[in-house]
Order: C-alpha cells, then sequence, then structure tokens
C-alpha cells in the first residue's frame, strides 16, 4: 500500500473518546512526548478530542486541547491526519464516526474489538479504498503486542495454531478461586470489587469479550476474512471449585482459552474453559495478565504475556499505532490485502482427539462407579485417573462428585458414554465436560 | 529516514554464509514462497548466493542460484538490493562484507551477535550516511522478535528494566541438572551430545553469548549507544547440584539472566546467574528457550518467549527483516537516529538491595554457624532461611555446606560479613554468592 497521505511532517490527532484509555493516551503522549519526539523525528500533536461530557473529572489534563461536542464533526476536520476511535460499542457512533473518518481520509486508530470483530472486514475494505490505515493494536490483549507481532514480525510463518488467555477478568476469577480455594460467586464478587469484572459480568465471565479478540488474531493468522459468528463460546459459569481441585490434584490448572486452529479443512475456532498442565507457560498466568501462544512452522511456539487491559497499557497499544502511521508504516491492515484473503471457512472436522476431564454426581449405592468404567470401557475409553470425594459441598448423602481424567480419546466416544450413564439414570444433572488442552 | 533505494518491485536478496541459519533461510523462503508474496504482493528472489564451500553437503536445495566464490562481489553486486550476512564472527570477513555492503547502498541484514555488539555504533553510523537499514532481528534471542518489539511497539514507552534468559546452552544446562538433578559436568556433557553446546563451551557457559545480546536490548530499550564493555559478566560454572536443590528448597530455580536497568545514574548491565522465584514466569523457562522481560512506563511488564537458537527460528527472524525492507520501513536501525542517542553511561551506583542466596563451607564444630549469623546480626541481615546438608558430596568430615538465604539486605553488607568469615579462617574456599532476582 501506497499512502496518498504520507506523514512528513509532525502528526495532529484527534481523539474521541475519554474513558480510561483515552486518558491514558493523553497521559502517555504528555509525560513521554520528549522520548517520543526523539524517537519519531516528528511531534504528535492533539489538535482535538472530542467525549460525551465535558465537564466530568478526568485524571488527565485536557485544557489545552479544542473541544468537539460532535465527534464526527473531528472525524472529518482538516486540522487532523489520524483519528482515535475510543468511544466504544459494536457500532451506533463509534461505527459511524470511523466511517465517516476513513472515507475522510484519515488513518484510524482504534482500541474497539466488538465493531473490528463485527464490522472489521467492511471497514478494512473501505480504509484500502481510501488507502488509509485502520489499526487495532489495542483492540486485542491490552498493552500485548501481538496484532503486530502476527501481522509483521511473524509474517512470514505458517501459523498452524494461535491460543490464549484473552480475558483478564475471567483469568482473574479462576486464580482467585485457586489460588483461595473460594467458589465462582465469591471469586467473582471479589473481581467486581477490584473494578476487574462488571455489575453485569456475562459478556467477560460468558467468553464473548475473548471471542471478538480471538476472532482478529484468526484473521490475522491464518489469512482469513474476519468471522465472529463461527465461533463456539463457552463461558466459565459452570467451573466450580471442586472442578479447580479436582484438575489441581491431577496436575492440572483450568483456564479459558480462546483457541484458533488450522485443519484440512478450514480453521477451527473456539472459546472454552480447558485443563493446562500446571507445568505450562501459559498455567503460570495469574490473575489479569493475558497471555498468546502462536504455533508457526519455523519459528515454532512464540509465548507473549502481560497486562490484558486497563488504562495505561491498552494507551500503549494505541500509541504504538500511532507510530505505524508516523513511520508511514505500508503494512496492510491484516497482514495482506483483504481481497487476497481467503473466506473464513468453517473446518467440518468434529472428531477432536483430546483427553478430557469429566465431574459428575453418581448415586451412593454400590456399582454406579463400576457402571460408569464399565461403559467408559465399552467405548474404548481409557482412564488417566478417578476420585470420588467423600467430603465437598455437592455430595449430598446420596450422591458422590466423581472426577475422571481419561487418556486421549474422541468427543464423540465421551459423549456416547455421558448419553449412556444419563439413560441409564445414573447420573445427577449434566456432567461438566472440559478439555485437556496440550501445551 | 527517507531511503533513496525503497523498494517498490520484487525484492532481490544476496546471501553469505550458508551455515545452519543460511540453509534455514533459503528453506523459508522456499517453502513458505507463495505466502510470503500474498503478504508482500512482491516476490523475494535470491539473486545470489556465496560460502566458504560450494561442494559440501546441505540441508536446502541451492542449485538454482548464482555462486558467488568471493562474498565482497556479492556485497557490491548490482544484482541486489539486499545483502544477508550469515557468516559470522566478531570481525574479519563478516565485518568486511558489512561495511561493503552498505557502502554499495544496499540494506543489511545479519543474525551476527559479536558483531553488531562490538561494531554496531560503527556500522549503523555507516548505514544512516548511505540511507541504508542495517537490520539484526536473528542476532537477539533467535525466533524471538523482541528487536521489532523495542524499536517499535513499545517504543513509547520509557523502559525502566530489561532482562531474561539470552542464552539456551546455559538454560539447557541448568534446568537438565534441577530436572535430572545431575551435577554441572554431566550436564554441560549431555547438551554436548544433543548439540545444544559447543565442543569449546566457554563462550556460552561463560555469559559472553547472553553478554553480546544484551548490549543490543540495552541500546534499544534505553536509547544509549551499544556497549558492550561495560557488561560485568559471571557464567554459570561455579554452579553445583547443591545449589540447584537448596534454591528448589527455599522456592527458588537457578536461571543465566541477562539484566539492564535504568538507575538515577545510568544504566547498570550484567549477565549472572541468578536465583528466581519458582512462582514466576521466567522460572518456568526451560530448556534451550529464551525469554525476555520488558518493564515500560505505562505497558508494565511484557515477557515474550520461545526457540532461541536453531536453523528454522532464526531464519524465521532474517525473513522477518526482509519483510521490513519489502515494506519499506523507515524506523532508524536502533529506534532513533544514532545521533541523538545518549553515549552509554555505566551507573555509578553500587549498592544493591536484594535477597542473596549464599552457601559455604564451614568446619564441623560447635559454635561455626552462630559465628556466621552473629557475624550477620551484627551487619543487620536478617535470615529468611538456613539449612545445614549432612550429606552430599561437598560435606567432609571435616565440613559441612551450609546455605544461607537473606532478606533484603545490600551487596555491601554481604561482602563485609563475607570478609569478616574469611578473615576467621572459618570457611573453606570461596563462598558462592548468588543475587535474588525479583521476577
Amino acid at each position: 500500500m501506497n499512502h496518498d497521505n504520507n506523514v512528513t511532517k509532525d502528526l495532529n490527532i484527534g481523539i474521541a473518546g475519554l474513558g480510561n484509555v483515552g486518558e491514558g493516551v493523553i497521559n502517555l503522549l504528555q509525560e513521554n512526548s520528549e522520548l517520543i519526539e526523539k524517537k519519531l523525528q516528528k511531534k504528535i500533536t492533539i489538535k482535538g478530542i472530542s467525549a460525551k461530557n465535558k465537564g466530568k473529572q478526568r485524571n488527565c489534563n485536557i485544557d489545552s486541547y479544542t473541544w468537539y461536542e460532535n465527534p464526527l464533526e473531528l472525524a472529518r476536520s482538516k486540522e487532523i491526519d489520524v483519528f482515535i476511535e475510543l468511544i466504544g460499542g459494536e457500532d451506533g457512533i463509534a461505527l459511524e464516526v470511523t466511517q465517516t473518518a476513513i472515507e475522510s481520509g484519515k488513518h484510524v486508530i482504534t482500541a474497539n474489538k466488538a465493531m473490528i470483530a463485527n464490522h472489521g472486514n467492511f471497514l478494512i475494505e473501505l480504509a484500502e479504498k481510501n488507502k488509509t490505515l485502520l489499526l487495532f493494536e489495542a483492540a486485542v490483549a491490552g498493552g500485548i503486542p501481538i496484532v503486530k507481532l502476527l501481522k509483521e514480525s511473524l509474517s512470514s510463518n505458517s501459523i498452524t495454531k494461535i491460543y490464549g488467555i484473552l480475558n483478564g477478568t475471567c483469568n482473574y476469577i479462576l486464580s482467585s478461586m485457586e489460588n483461595n480455594s473460594i467458589g465462582f460467586d465469591a471469586s467473582l464478587k471479589e473481581a467486581q470489587r477490584l473494578g476487574y469484572a462488571e455489575a453485569d459480568p456475562s459478556f467477560d465471565v460468558g467468553g464473548f469479550d475473548a471471542a471478538h479478540k480471538l476472532s482478529i488474531l484468526s484473521s490475522l493468522a491464518f489469512g482469513t476474512t474476519i468471522d465472529f459468528s463461527s465461533i463456539h463460546i463457552e463461558g466459565i459459569e459452570k467451573i466450580s471449585l471442586d472442578d479447580i481441585q479436582a484438575a489441581k490434584e491431577n496436575g492440572y490448572k483450568i483456564r479459558l482459552l480462546g483457541i484458533s486452529e488450522k485443519k484440512l479443512s478450514g480453521i477451527r475456532q473456539y472459546v472454552e474453559p480447558c485443563l493446562v498442565s500446571d507445568k505450562s507457560l501459559i498455567s503460570s498466568i495469574d490473575g489479569v495478565n493475558n497471555a498468546i501462544v502462536v504455533d508457526g512452522n519455523f519459528v515454532g511456539e512464540i509465548t507473549i504475556s502481560g497486562l490484558g487491559a486497563g488504562s495505561n497499557p491498552t494507551a500503549s497499544s494505541v500509541v504504538a499505532d500511532i507510530f505505524d502511521v508516523a513511520n508511514n508504516s505500508t503494512v496492510s491492515n491484516l497482514g495482506m490485502p483483504i481481497h487476497r484473503m481467503k473466506d473464513f471457512k468453517i473446518t467440518e472436522e468434529v472428531i477432536d482427539n483430546n483427553q478430557y476431564y469429566i465431574r459428575m454426581l453418581l448415586p451412593n449405592i454400590a456399582g454406579s462407579i463400576a457402571n460408569v468404567t464399565k461403559s467408559m470401557a465399552d467405548h474404548n475409553i481409557s482412564l488417566s485417573a478417578i476420585n470420588q470425594r467423600s467430603d465437598g459441598k455437592n455430595n449430598t448423602n446420596d450422591y458422590a462428585s466423581v472426577t475422571i481424567v481419561t487418556d486421549v480419546t474422541t468427543n464423540i466416544s465421551v459423549n456416547k458414554v455421558l448419553d449412556q450413564i444419563a439413560k441409564n439414570g445414573q447420573v445427577k444433572g449434566l456432567p461438566t465436560i472440559i478439555k485437556i488442552q496440550q501445551t
């Protein structure tokens, strides 16, 4: 891509949206201005800002900037080279200002994962037509520069798999359950108290936020257009302290992973809680941190981790994108021109070879475990570990919590066994099944 | 930087040196050629190759390439835009061809850490004068794209500290001692058998290779010119199985770290074995892997890990640099023009606040530990743990191996205590002192 609007002089930017991230960007540009000018040999000047409420108390000083009541006006302003969209939200005003800025020939930088996940293909095509950059490092994993890593540093590799911890809220909840031996509800409440979870946490704990990010990573890794809708999503609501402890006893931790892998027939994308070996790098990622593992055919496995959210780390990614504009980057927005990307094709391979963790409530009567193990043997599933817990809150006088770790088998065999057990009326409620991810 | 020699058409390259890395580069360019052309919208064409021995059996197919007996001729050739130096060696022919290529207006890509550590400032100044790129992603940590991460993604951050595991040989030896309970010599021998250590391992185990890489990282992180000579270097030869096991009992692992940190009066660079918490991310880096932790004032801590050596991972980094040339990167070779960099200033701060691990041989007589602990108390050093091992090969009838973990104190106090103990003739040989690195 050769831009008509290369920036040879100082760079003038406009910022719409002054929440946490917007404040961080302004603080970074102010605090590190000397360093930035030395690096770029250009000044970055904030020529205009816009937000809902001008009078609001803010954690940054905006006194010297021109205020725009209407962000659309800022998006069109001849004063700016770069428009920074930090309003948020999948569509509505965020989408409108982004589109307007691109059509006005501005480079656009955004932290808006929902918008890119849902409208990225359209916006990037529009940006290519207008010869502008549309950059979104801050949309995936906060301060971790995974977008540029995939788009540039690892770009010559054929990627076979990318996976990671993409949601800090879930990771905080799971690692706090593990470290403090508390249940899901208590851990969520603690996360809310600390500001790591929203009052309505369903978007995070349900896996949707991780899925937004995964859709962007898939596209960058595999050269496919962005396809959020095909992601299989499971959240962490079903994970109990029992699961965490049974996993621990067997040498595992539970992490919510977003995984995208290349199969012969297409790409498979899913977000779900997984068991990972407690010796693996990914299992050592605690609290609100994020981590991503990329497996390339020459580079091997690269793992990158850091703060996946927060004002300052996310601001670092926004400003990294400003640097790319200032350096007149010619790299395509998704690593290659969108017309050269494949349309996303969901794999039809449904057979999954894995070890599985299964927890179920079985009647406290002679032979009930024998029935289950017999059924497993009938389906050629061999067991790696089995444990019946005599205490634990899920146990009643009539039922015992039984956890099983299988050897490698298929999802199909596991489902057949569980169907059979359910039919025989031997199990109470739905068993919890968690994949053991090879890491 | 605006180049006079922007590449708008296909990119023609010459490769000098066809060892492991050269073979990997040729294999990558061949195997992933379709992907590469799709990403770059340019072809990368190998227009010439040169190595010592044309007839040598190689792990790549070079039949279709023009052979240059003299790499200097390739460096000057009008056929190429980019010269790739993979000959190796601090100076000699590698330095000569690099200089010639730059003076002939070629972009140069190198994997040669020794050359960049020792002659980087000169070569980069020369490249800037000739408006060419001099890129060296492959010179630091194999496949890990840490150079670009510092130069671009984290460039707006003021870095306070960068440290990491920069030598796969040492990390292999230390983690194998730990995992297999074998001594240094046995572990080294195993590493040599597996090809992870040279016949003469002193360059790796002595810490010099890690120091070469650290000097480059320091420069990128802190905006100082490269200064290899000021690095304080200690190797891992002094580490015994006793140390590894005593560390383990206290919740630590031993890793050879390269560390560069900003102090008020300058930058401090050192390579030395350190104790790191066995709960830390860096402690989970096993075998020949490398890992680097960067601490920036906005991004916080970013950790990146992967294969730190080997044909294919290093080739991935060389080709990443080719991508930067093909994309007409305008980023300065060290992240900012060399005339804007500070000359390296070694800090004069010699007081170090740390916990320390100390192992010493004390006489097997009543009161000898009491004397040591009394001396520590006199110097206000409080102890976190103390252990006398009754077995272990370092014990004789007359002496016992005693390991101590101190609370936070200064290097000065520790040295005073050890001087005093030595003066009193209470200790056999030199105590081993290892810093506990906060991770």
